[in-house]
């Protein structure tokens, strides 16, 4: 086992202006180990209730994700709902339902802990510290959101102490620093733990930020974006897929591993839910990333 | 005379969150001129008032920038005021006095005429219509804003159909089409007349689509950003001068163009008004757009 996931599980119920689903997968680890499952062998550890359906199980088992540590719990599936807006940038969630997921205590199998690469989704920042302590990855990637950042600051604190990198969108950068300049946001957030930071800006692609380097990715253009739910966790799974599989975080490799997290995420977006995750293929994947260089190359310019 | 510009000269009142200036130099012309000025020879076609200081033209004249089309008019020059918001990327409009601006009629001189390269700034479409009927250029490139969209739409239709590219932001592109989607948007841009459509996304940098070609640059990162007025007009500068520069328009020159756009729009920010482009050099440039490469650069990927 090279990555391990840590994150959640839901049944969601989305609605976009090009339709709605009910009960459809979703939560961080789901779409994460979708996607990171097409370059690497991934480790799941997150929680179902009982009313959580057997296929998505299957599912992930199909796309060789090792469900050894999914946990199933008394009670009903963690569920989320959530209407996005004509411009799909912004969405309200209308409905939060924590059920199992509240008393969740990730336990990690003994090969898990051994795993060179970890992502600790976004949870409480309290479970994100206990599989810290039972994990000795060598590299540690986080994700968090607005609702840590004000509700639980302190724990948050403790993990970004701790971890080497995170991925964050630009509003959450801001929340979490008071800088509104993302540069000066980056920076500061390096000073409170991740040498990495990897900011997710949606249609507008992902930067990434070390020292005083930085390397941006377009988002890919796509005349149909159907569902942007779970874009950010899959690029993660992109990134830290590719990450694992070279097993290198060198300048170039995170470079590399930011195009992979943006074609993972690019197929995503592309229908709801995880189906468009359901049956990709590595040949497509390849394709994609490929085709990536022509939307940022250009030849040496005389000014 | 390889590049005309005609566009507004004002005087702008402008408050950001790190300071604030009264009277200051601005203007879709100025800007544009200021900064193409570093590239090639431009043409410059706008109206001021009695109260213009000589200063402006003095310092247009310096940066070697034609001013054989600026009409002094009677009366007060056009006034802007705006102050922007913490994060920069929203401001309100706190005034507009058109002044001499109200009954301007643009006239080329007969040398302006004959250029092969001309920016329509963002003036009333009509305007925009007189120019063209004057110019012979062989590549005409058009900004445009709201108010436009919704007060003149058949006159800006009509220009539009008559010019090879347009720089327009997100959401003007959104509201001149009716669709969410940027790709989308952009191909009904193409249908209305621009083969050329030239996104400008602020922070987030530029894309430009021709066909089913695209091309994203960066915005440069910068710790600094002190004023954002200007900024499109000073990306239009240097992606108008690099193309009169090169006599070019493949799309190989074209994604050059872009950088050279976001390049001298990175330091127009980085001062009120003008400041930053008063003393600008084809060293600084130079660099900054070789800079550019390493922020989207990338080894082959081997997914």
């Amino acid at each position: 086992m090279d990555l391990v996931v840590v994150g959640s599980v839901g049944l969601d119920d989305v609605e976009t202006p090009f339709g709605k689903v009910e009960r459809a997968l979703g939560g961080s680890a789901i779409y994460f180990s979708l996607t990171a499952a097409l370059l690497t062998r991934v480790g799941f550890v997150g929680v179902v209730g009982e009313d959580f359906p057997e296929e998505g199980v299957e599912l992930l088992k199909a796309r060789g994700v090792d469900v050894r540590g999914l946990e199933r719990a008394a009670g009903k599936t963690f569920r989320w709902s959530g209407r996005y807006h004509e411009d799909l940038n912004h969405r309200d969630t209308l409905l939060t339902e924590l059920n199992c997921f509240e008393h969740f205590s990730p336990k990690l199998p003994d090969d898990y802990r051994a795993a060179k690469y970890l992502f600790l989704g976004n949870i409480h920042p309290s479970l994100q510290l206990d599989v810290l302590d039972q994990s000795s990855a060598s590299f540690v990637a986080m994700d968090t959101m607005n609702f840590w950042i004000s509700g639980a600051p302190d724990d948050l604190r403790r993990v970004l102490a701790r971890v080497d990198a995170i991925t964050i969108n630009d509003e959450e950068a801001r929340d979490l620093t008071g800088q509104s300049n993302i540069v000066r946001a980056a920076r500061e957030i390096h000073r409170l733990g991740p040498k990495l930071v990897v900011i997710k800006r949606g249609e507008y692609g992902a930067l990434i930020a070390r020292d005083d380097e930085y390397f941006f990715a377009p988002a890919f253009p796509l005349e149909d974006v159907v569902d942007p739910t779970g874009a950010g966790d899959s690029f993660a799974g992109g990134f830290m897929g590719y990450i694992a599989r070279h097993d290198a975080t060198s300048w170039a490799a995170l470079c590399q591993a930011t195009i992979a997290g943006s074609t993972l995420a690019s197929f995503s977006v592309e229908a709801f839910s995880v189906d468009a995750l359901r049956s990709l293929t590595h040949d497509q994947i390849t394709a994609r990333a490929a085709a990536f260089r022509r939307l940022t190359d250009f030849p040496a310019i005389v000014l």
